[in-house]
């Protein structure tokens, strides 16, 4: 595979994971050496494999954890990084990710996961004519 | 300087143009040639170097550019490529940022910036006594 179907494999690979409720696929996705942080929707970040895959732990062992899938996924590849963004479905809400992954023993591995909410449906609303709606429109930059 | 002094000095060259409302200076910062993209906070991703730059002459013109300033910035680099993980200041509001960088020509050239609603007031309202909320607190991932 090239380097951009292998960037995107890795991510899927992270989204089935999430949806199995899989800790221990998702402890394999992360990078070993280098350096992890990981920022869930409206959290501090966590930096540290020891505390992201904590963290990942508690919320796929979690009742609360809900079923996800992405879509939309666009891999960036610069060399031996990466990043992907994506949009996360999970029922009655969209978040916005963007997921880093960096080559690491011949394998892309995830060094860092950032996910938020996504204001399509306040998009439209503001102005249902515009396709793209512009962050001119928000309150903040 | 070494590579992490770098890329935090980029970092803060972003948020210097950001509070300069300098267009020509954000214009500058980002990459020529590596693929660009830009999630602002609640809104899809812009793609591609124009429209990322057109967003941010909108923004930066705009009466409604708040002062913004950044703190606890964290440099994780690998190789020529890196994010920063940092805090932006906006009156009444903190923001969370995810912004990534590789070296173009030397220099090193943001590629993706990522900002997003830190909850730290809701974290500290959930658990006082925790003083590092974990995201199995939220009603998300």
């Amino acid at each position: 595979m090239q380097d951009v179907e292998q960037v995107l494999a890795a991510n899927a690979a992270f989204y089935a994971a999430f949806a199995a409720k899989d800790a221990d696929a998702m402890a394999a996705l992360w990078a070993r050496r280098a350096a992890v942080a990981c920022i869930h929707p409206g959290w501090h970040p966590l930096r540290g494999r020891d505390a992201v895959l904590a963290s990942w732990r508690s919320i796929l062992g979690g009742p609360g954890s809900p079923p996800i899938t992405c879509s939309d996924a666009d891999a960036h590849v610069y060399g031996d990084s990466a990043f992907v963004i994506c949009i996360e479905h999970i029922p009655a809400v969209e978040l916005i990710a963007t997921n880093v992954f960096v080559r690491e023993d011949g394998a892309w591995r995830m060094v860092h996961h950032h996910a938020s909410s996504f204001a399509r449906a306040v998009a439209m609303e503001r102005d249902p004519e515009e396709e793209e709606p512009g962050p001119e429109s928000g309150t903040l930059h």
